[in-house]
């Protein structure tokens, strides 16, 4: 690991206060804070920077010298307002409020931590003034902030900062023709148009076409600039700040990776073959260590230009081992560390879904722009014209599936558990009340990864699709268990079939063959004084792991895995029966149980899904097999 | 009830068969539709004639002269598929279905009654391609099928009907542009655009604006015409035959309530003092009888000049009771009969929530064009300036609400709960994230009316909401209680409130004093050998029923309300407990009785909600009172 600096705040305070232009001087300031977040995003290890670095000119104009809320503070009600729709340029965002002293460096030092920053915008944090990472809830926000404004005659100007790709989710749409409707002509957008999504562009994954035409369609006063040039940036500004009552969209066209030459659209592209790298996810130390010293090359000669000297850096503390909490000595701890292997339960499903994709002709899959995380890009290439790609559009993708199956296709639907069980939920409750079959891939299911936050940590899922009639729900155990599950849920079921995936790399082995039988669960580790059954790689091993440190403790704690979540029928009704459940605690296998007779003790997410490493997530929502040992023994001895 | 007929097939057999210009032949077939559409809703109490009769130019045109279902019939695979997004018009499609022989006249005269004819479109009736009546999925849905057509080689064009409002949710905007990246040139819609939403113009609740030209700008071809003009349709979707690969809009400029000329805009909506009267709902008798005597003089003169004679009329058998179950003498059912007030616990929100909105100034109400059945209008003309109308748009209207509560409001935001809870699921959860506090009204809860059928019935909003943190989810059973739980989430309590609320007349006055204490319910009636808890006034209706029937059985069955649904403490963890649901029997209060340790039985909604009348409903899942108490009574004797 490299070792990490910051270049601290009293040098971006020297910029600020420095002679000269001041648009050159608040260029400098972006390209200082694009060496900060690209440091926070190491330190973290994920993070994303493409799109950071494309929104950070846009991000520094604005805080620094657009908007008043440097000066009025964030308590202000007169301040203006300004956030992020797409959320994910959160580690630009952060950076640019620790050089503003509103987030100090231990907490910019504390990317995706446990009382660090969140890795999506969440308010708890200093400066952040909407919860978002969710797409396409931006404009909606600032519309209901705009008209509250006005209706309690308050002062300032509400901004938002939306992705390009983002717009291809409908609520978009919702926001833009309200606020027009409502002619809220304190309400602004900034578009990051920096022509990219995840991995592709946005013209390839769906076309937003002529932008400037759909949004003067709906109703809006537009600009276009470049959003890395702030003599044009001011200018925009300046006209919408005198402008008519009618809301303001600014179409910036920026460049993804802008400031590091490797990383820039659309050379990376090429140079990816097609595919964007940075999207996301922490660089290697040699792409880090090249991207730091081009960033601290160019701020070097802007400080010289200046005359301010060097600027100077404040190191980092090393990073704690992700795997370990923080505080924790190294031995003994090892019980709480989550051991990894390099088995994906979503490789598998990427694999078997290929396998199922030559066999069966009417079988097509569907991508909301997530087709690289999903695993669906292996059969997008086997199959490019069984592959239906939506962009982020979960409900029309959705809608487009109960077409498909009305007409005799077999649509295996993807996206992100918290997107697609929840956002689509009316229109998956409207495709099965049609009697066709659809299978839902409900990937990155469950509390871990807990770094991106909230807004990707799926822990109700379950709950959400339960109470329809005809959808069985799964959650597979390991990569044998993820095939026999997918290849049941297209050659056996009688109705829809909901799949939960973990997304991340499955903490061990666990020894799970691949039969299965609907309702039925199995036995992965024998015990006599209780029962504690769960699913899913994650919350598996936390089982195995509790049962391990039990028997130190002579307790045989039964583990069984019981991969269908909402049609279950227990063999274990006698005795002691504990759930641990990758979800809330309402909703899932544990109410499911119940409703079958087992008198169960459930082990959920509590509250609010905590963002930080897999550890420190597990632990302190007492999940992990430490604590679990501790929940199970203390219960017993009730 | 004035005696009922429908024109007869044969009478309009004559018609398409006779000489003369097709066009003419397909208007008076459009009138004949009018008048049979006019008499099934007059015989099922409820259905939506305005749109009916805007779109049933077009509908006609499409099934009887420009698509080819009437002759390759609707299961062929290479068929024209034409279906209504918006669904509302389904009484007027069915009345064209009916005139070519595939839905018999048996069928149409049981229009919202149990197995008859859903009273929003569904699959399970011929001819009927997709479930709609939730708006804005159909161009999704149209566009998998143009796309799956096209993948396996398949003719047939897809035309999806919309209305024009539908078009303010956002997953039109989705499907727009998907369909015109993909360039499905044989996908279609049609825009039946006659200015009016529920009750109020387009332009007054959020303005389409110039709809050409945002369609333009999503990539589609887009024409205009009168959509009553038959010359006109039939130049534009031959112009759509031999158009380019890019999708088409017609967009077809209507008259609501076309036919009738005290029923159409604008004069009605004069007439109506800026209200339009006739969206939803049965003409009364004096106002069926004008209607049906207009279009049967201009129906009689258009035989006429085609030579046919007089058209022939076949009587419906007069309507079943609708509150009696059919074949039920009326002696002795008394039981299983509702009894209906004149009490409505909507109103009683309705009228508190402007008492609250004088003593809170920070309170804001958000509607999304349903303002009169959610009750919200009184607050509108109170205060005007904190009503925030936004459009069919649940989404939207969720996130503004998220932006308000941030900048100090109360929200208290209102939809049917089938809508609200479901579509604007992952933005509730988003706004409960940010820790702000606003009140979910749920309208329309439940089972009850069961005649609009599966997309408005909503029996999964307690799963949907229930494993949010910092979520209460209440459901008043009087008038009282209403007011008083309303109060309580507005001045006591700290987090989100969900307040489902049924939307018909209560069946009885439930003798509640409006105390609320969380958690705790109360005793309607004691009774020593079971429990039954309930909620709402539907179901407690049918509880004490049961109560009553089991009691000369000998049988003593206390009943408990507990308008508390996710957050219980049970006083009754004594002896049987059996819970009436007005939910699915997932995921309801019986679910959450469990999780607080009683070992509670539940009677809740199974499968997909039964359309017809509320005894017909009821019975049909056993929650009436007499199935109850047979159930009851079995139970208790195991």
């Amino acid at each position: 690991m490299p070792e990490l600096a910051f270049i601290t705040k009293a040098s971006i305070d020297a910029v600020r206060s420095a002679d000269g232009g001041a648009d050159a001087r608040l260029a400098l300031i972006a390209d200082v804070c694009r060496l900060n977040a690209l440091v926070a995003v190491k330190q973290a290890g994920s993070g994303h920077l493409g799109s950071s670095f494309s929104a950070l000119d846009i991000v520094v104009h604005l805080l620094y010298a657009e908007l008043d809320v440097a000066d009025a503070g964030f308590d202000s009600s007169d301040r203006d307002v300004f956030f992020s729709s797409k959320g994910h340029d959160v580690p630009g965002h952060y950076a640019a409020l620790y050089g503003l002293g509103v987030v100090p460096a231990e907490r910019l030092a504390r990317l995706r931590r446990l009382a660090g920053l969140d890795g999506h915008p969440d308010v708890g944090v200093p400066g952040i003034e909407a919860n978002s990472g969710s797409l396409g809830m931006g404009i909606s926000k600032g519309r209901g902030i705009a008209w509250g404004k006005r209706q309690a005659g308050r002062g300032g100007v509400v901004v938002v900062m939306t992705g390009d790709g983002e717009l291809q989710e409908g609520q978009n749409w919702e926001a833009l023709q309200g606020a027009a409707h409502d002619r809220l002509g304190g309400l602004w957008i900034v578009v990051d148009r920096n022509a990219l999504q995840s991995d592709k562009t946005t013209e390839e994954i769906v076309a937003l076409g002529d932008l400037e035409a759909k949004l003067r369609a709906f109703g809006w006063e537009v600009e276009t600039c470049d959003g890395h040039d702030h003599v044009l940036l001011r200018e925009v500004f300046g006209g919408f700040r005198v402008g008519g009552d009618a809301p303001k969209a600014l179409i910036a066209n920026t460049i993804k990776g802008r400031g590091v030459s490797f990383m820039e659209h659309p050379a990376a592209l090429v140079e990816g073959g097609g595919l964007y790298r940075w999207h996301a996810g922490a660089p290697d130390d040699e792409s880090f260590e090249r991207a730091r010293e081009e960033l601290a090359a160019r701020i070097a000669d802007g400080f010289a230009v200046l005359g301010l000297g060097e600027p100077a850096y404040e190191p980092l503390a090393p990073p704690v081992d992700p795997t370990r909490l923080e505080g924790e000595p190294e031995s003994g701890a090892g019980a709480r560390r989550p051991s990894v292997t390099d088995e994906y339960v979503v490789e598998a499903y990427g694999e078997e879904l290929v396998r199922l994709g030559a066999e069966h002709e009417h079988l097509v899959v569907l991508d909301a722009d997530l087709a690289s995380d999903c695993r669906v890009r292996g059969f997008e290439l086997a199959y490019p014209e069984r592959f239906l790609e939506c962009g982020i559009a979960e409900q029309d993708m959705v809608s487009a599936a109960a077409g498909l199956a009305r007409h005799g296709f077999l649509p295996v639907v993807n996206s992100f558990a918290s997107f697609l069980a929840s956002r689509a939920n009316e229109q998956i409750y409207n495709q099965a009340s049609e009697g066709t079959k659809a299978v839902y891939a409900l990937h990155y299911a469950g509390l871990i990864p807990a770094g991106p936050g909230k807004s990707h940590q799926s822990i109700r899922d379950i709950s959400l699709l339960g109470a329809l009639p005809d959808m069985t729900i799964v959650q597979p155990g390991n990569a044998e268990e993820t095939r026999a599950l997918l290849r049941w849920a297209v050659d056996e079921a009688d109705g829809n079939v909901a799949i939960r995936l973990a997304i991340g790399p499955s903490p061990r082995r666990t020894e799970l063959d691949g039969h299965v039988t609907p309702g039925r669960g199995s036995v992965l580790r024998d015990g006599a004084d209780a029962v504690l059954v769960s699913y899913g790689p994650v919350m598996l091993h936390e089982a195995l792991t509790a049962a391990e440190l039990l028997e130190r403790r002579g307790l045989a704690l039964a583990v069984v895995n019981m991969p269908w979540l909402n049609r279950v029928e227990p063999g274990f009704a006698e005795g002691r029966v504990f759930v641990l459940e990758d979800h809330a605690p309402v909703g899932g296998l544990g109410d499911a149980l119940r409703r079958a007779g087992v008198d169960a003790e459930i082990f959920g997410v509590e509250g609010w899904p905590a963002c930080g490493t897999p550890a420190e997530a597990l632990r302190a929502h007492g999940l992990d097999g430490a604590s679990l040992a501790d929940r199970i023994a203390s219960a017993l001895a009730r």
